[in-house]
């Protein structure tokens, strides 16, 4: 039997034979169900070993282990396409589709991506990373398949955090509305990132926990009662409503309100269920919605324990689930959430808000000191921010705690909603830069390109730790229009804090003086400036290195007078050329009249791949080495000068 | 009573008396139904006259008389806080809260805007133009309210169009989950601009029709039976549902899944009903949400047979609702309709895509031709784009028109679904630039850079309808990865439509030759350039003139040759001069080592007021005349150029 297959009998060993042994995903279509719980467990044991060793994301994978198994033993990839949303639970589905002797190169520079990637595999039908896109994807690819006359069956996997994200609500109701053949697969683990917040989290809770709806059954007689002029409908058939209620809430309603044809709960661990469920279901017309339910960290008891620290993780101690080698030293984001909590003390206008990444945004401490104070609105960056702009304009100061790479769904809100009204809102840019083994879709290469060009917004870099806490500090008590701080995924520059003080408003820091070249950065790449300019007085080349602090607005004054004094520029930055920092200084000189030679180091315009920071920041030409690198050669380099 | 307060007898005259009688919005709360009733005919004829006058969103704002009416004889602004979502249908309220005398001013420039602002009145809590931010806003200023221990109603007023955007559904979700004390006023008049779409549209729809739910009855019956193994519980009770879904199905259920009391439906021209509402549901704990019935363009016959045109409109005749002195010739919005339309024919990939923008897009005729290729999202940008992604990405070549100032909600997708995969979308970028009267929420002018920051992207302005023609050819004969193409909310240039033909992919077209100085234009702005150089050949300026045409991948051949032999460069476009086309050329100059004097002429770092398109253009220095003052004092000016 199966055990025969995987070489149970020699554990370890067995499994990594395995890939040798059975084409993928073809042959799960062969393999009993005894055979599928098995290889479940092989699996498992494997991302847990490989995620040990290196670090990813565990426990979302973990808890769909049996679903990828069930949809690849069922489906036939490539021709059915299954798009994972978020992707970071695709481990499973990339061990079944081709990928299991590369596994080890998950998330390393050149390696396997942690995300599905249409450029990786076929089974891969459209990349993603960022949440809540998989039923608009699951919507085109099926309306494209109607189009061209293909048959193909479509399957978006999508978690309930996801769902709260308003994209997929409107992909949803859209799907209702255009009745595609689809299906969407609602994995119902309880959490996003961390525990989920929400409406529709408890709505879904209601289905997991009561089938009678009794608690909703209470709300309906409460409010009928209380409310007799407008609910008199209600008042009339209460009592119907308590014969008939058992019958008639029908889990999923909400769904099929939407008009999509609602099954479940089904277990997600029960692979025959699951098998079972999505036969029946994929024979029905139009837009299907399963409901799943399935544990995060499935499998490992440390991962079951703490879904959310085995979210993303770092290498870990398989015996014991405790990190290795965790890195020390207080982090930006740890700067950042500490500081807060240090302001909130002493002004209670003070309130913080993210969208599902209360711990990666170091807003823990910050949550449990202030719980009135704090907002985590789930997986819904829009609605956080244009929720924080009313907040302003009620009177309080919300700091708005997001990723660089997520804050881009907010864009609109930015401008609409808090800059064109000047509301006084704070961005904690986190994550801004090249975050490193997430890749493409996680980069946060793009924040000081938009949201320089929102009129009124302030926009801050600092250089280590205690600056960001001046920084923060400064942009609080001013609370004049909205501000944003950007800073990296990385610990700080072990300066520690001190008491946060106020620093002049728009104004920058000469690091270092010299006549040959300037050098202005912005963010902590000018420490790594101020490297390159000692390297470069080795070579008989003064720079002049400037950390520009504020990126807008800009301090021409101070950069006019070491312009003129340098005679030639090279801006610095963490963050696309394209409409950046140094083309907020170029922007500057050609106000003033200043032609000079300029030369912007930043990141090119393209994505960049995963792998190590400090790896991708060296191949960017962003460290020491490659500032000064650049320095030297732009400083001999011949100019042309026109014909002024 | 009523009739002499209004001076019913004197007719027109009477309700010009009629401001100073009142003091509104207070002494609303003293006036019988009747004296309401009264006031909303003086309305609606003022708003009629001014709008047949002037132009502005007629149809809206009729639907919304006795609601506005309602709201303000029932609560107490500015106390308690009304949010019109979008904005559009704000007039009654403007008219009531101390701006009838200003109300001849409408959207004129310095006069009333058409949309809520705060900087216009202590009654507009919150600035709305963009669709779905008011739940947010109202959830916002309800827990500032709360933090500070205020007192106050907190009202959002949403259609049932915009309730399928995104935002809206993330902050319902929230207001579920944190029930705070607010309201939202569901006013469903069955239209978004257009008729609208989607599934939660047909829910509603539902509720108006039958409050028995008889289809649904019948669906889940079907499902029932043709789904044996997931669904038996649903055939175990199939015969209680049978008996009890009268009373079990009530309206609203939905929302109440969402964690909000739902009540209704009320009829939203009943202003007695609607206080009564009002008042009733005020009293509830938590989130409310009462579900409104309206008539769009109600009480004016031609809006109310054609409320879509309506809906924003330009000057027309009182007596037959004819418009009046219409712009004649084609717009770029019609080229772009034409174009495609024509190209569909010949190209069976081609499809489609707006978020309820069918008309203003130009795709009219798209539609009724290829309806099944043709897909109105709904106000739902993201999902528009993610799922344009997806169609391409399955062998389709998807074109998105949405304006430019609604496809800020879709940047996160343009980079993350359309650009990290280079599929082949093409987007419309329609109301590119100044939009005139419609104000600081509606003007263009960002999509140059942001969407100039996205890698891969191309991005294109015509500088007349026919060009608009060869670069949509060219774009899609192209195929290869995603492009943009801008225009402006104008007529065309009159040059007529020609055969479609390619263009030399990022390439620019020398439009004059000069040795002076060079001037380097994007898009129409081309044409001002063009008459600015000739008036400069009058005083000795010989302008070379060059039409980008492609922003991005900018012609730096043509640039750095012209650049070299002119010297000093002036760039001309229609967006924000932060990252922008002036950016580009600079950052293009850096690359190439050249430093020459760049003068930027766009559009100043500021949000751009309401007044026609053409006077907007003048005071922003980018008719034919600024750029000829801006072209005379850089040609002369004294450069800086630093001690190179």
């Amino acid at each position: 039997m199966g055990l025969a297959i995987f070489g149970k009998q020699d554990g370890v060993k067995g499994m990594e034979r395995y890939p040798g042994r059975l084409r993928l995903p073809e042959d799960l279509h062969n393999l009993s169900i005894a055979e599928l719980e098995e290889l479940a467990e092989v699996i498992r044991r494997h991302m847990i070993e490989t995620v040990a060793d290196r670090g990813g994301h565990l426990a979302p994978n973990l808890g769909v282990v049996e679903l990828a198994l069930a949809l690849h033993s069922t489906f036939k990839s490539p021709r059915d396409r299954i798009i994972w949303d978020v992707g970071h639970q695709s481990y499973p589905h990339k061990l079944l589709t081709g990928r299991w002797e590369r596994f080890h190169t998950l998330r390393r520079h050149g390696g396997l991506s942690g995300f599905p990637k249409v450029t990786e595999s076929v089974h891969d039908p459209f990349g993603t990373g960022h949440s809540s896109t998989s039923i608009s994807a699951a919507l085109g690819l099926a309306e494209a398949r109607d189009q061209r006359g293909e048959r193909a069956k479509i399957i978006a996997v999508i978690g309930d955090g996801a769902l709260t994200g308003g994209m997929a609500f409107e992909a949803l109701n859209h799907a209702g509305h255009l009745k595609s053949d689809l299906m969407v697969v609602l994995n119902d683990n309880k959490m996003s990132i961390g525990t989920n917040v929400g409406a529709l989290s408890a709505y879904l809770d209601r289905i997991r926990s009561d089938p009678a709806y009794s608690r909703l059954k209470e709300e309906f007689e409460q409010r009928a009662r209380r409310v007799p002029l407008v609910g008199h409908r209600v008042v009339d058939s209460a009592e119907k409503i308590r014969k008939g209620l058992k019958s008639l809430i029908k889990p999923g309603l909400l769904f099929e309100e939407l008009g999509l044809a609602y099954f479940g709960p089904v277990d997600g661990h029960n692979i025959a269920a699951l098998k079972s469920a999505f036969r029946q279901t994929a024979r029905v017309k139009g837009p299907v919605l399963l409901h799943v339910l399935t544990e995060k960290g499935k499998g490992y008891r440390y991962a079951e324990a703490a879904p959310e620290r085995f979210h993303g993780i770092g290498p870990f101690d398989l015996q014991n689930g405790l990190p290795r080698g965790k890195k020390s030293g207080l982090s930006y984001t740890g700067a950042f959430g500490q500081t807060l909590v240090r302001l909130a003390a002493g002004d209670s206008r003070i309130v913080a808000l993210t969208a599902a990444m209360t711990a990666g945004t170091g807003l823990k401490e910050f949550a449990s000191r202030y719980p009135q104070r704090f907002y985590d609105v789930g997986i819904a960056e829009q609605h956080a921010v244009g929720m924080a702009a009313a907040l302003a304009a009620g009177g309080l100061r919300p700091v708005v705690a997001i990723y660089s790479t997520f804050l881009q769904r907010a864009y609109d809100q930015i401008i609409h909603d808090v800059c064109m009204q000047n509301l006084p809102v704070i961005f904690a840019v986190d994550r801004a830069g090249i975050v490193g083994e997430d890749g493409e879709t996680h980069q946060g290469i793009f924040d000081l390109s938009y949201l320089r060009s929102a009129p009124q917004m302030a926009l801050m870099a600092p250089r280590h730790e205690d600056e960001l806490q001046h920084l923060l500090y400064t942009a609080v008590q001013r609370g004049a229009g909205p501000a944003a701080l950007r800073y990296p995924r990385d610990k700080g520059e072990g300066v520690g804090l001190t008491e946060p003080r106020l620093l002049p408003w728009g104004r920058g820091e000469v690091l270092r003086e010299g006549d040959d070249l300037l050098i202005i950065a912005a963010g902590p790449c000018a420490n790594a400036a101020l490297a390159a300019a000692e390297r470069l007085a080795g070579v008989g080349v003064e720079a002049a290195v400037i950390n520009a602090r504020f990126i807008k607005p800009l301090d021409e004054e101070l950069l006019l007078k070491w312009a003129r004094r340098c005679g030639r520029i090279l801006t610095v930055e963490e963050n696309s050329i394209v409409g950046g920092f140094g083309s907020a200084v170029l922007e500057a000189l050609a106000r003033n009249n200043l032609a000079l030679p300029v030369k912007l180091l930043g990141i090119e315009d393209a994505f960049v791949e995963q792998g190590p920071r400090d790896l991708l920041l060296s191949l960017c030409g962003l460290d020491g080495e490659g500032i000064f690198k650049a320095a030297l050669t732009f400083s001999s380099a011949g100019i042309s000068e026109g014909v002024i």
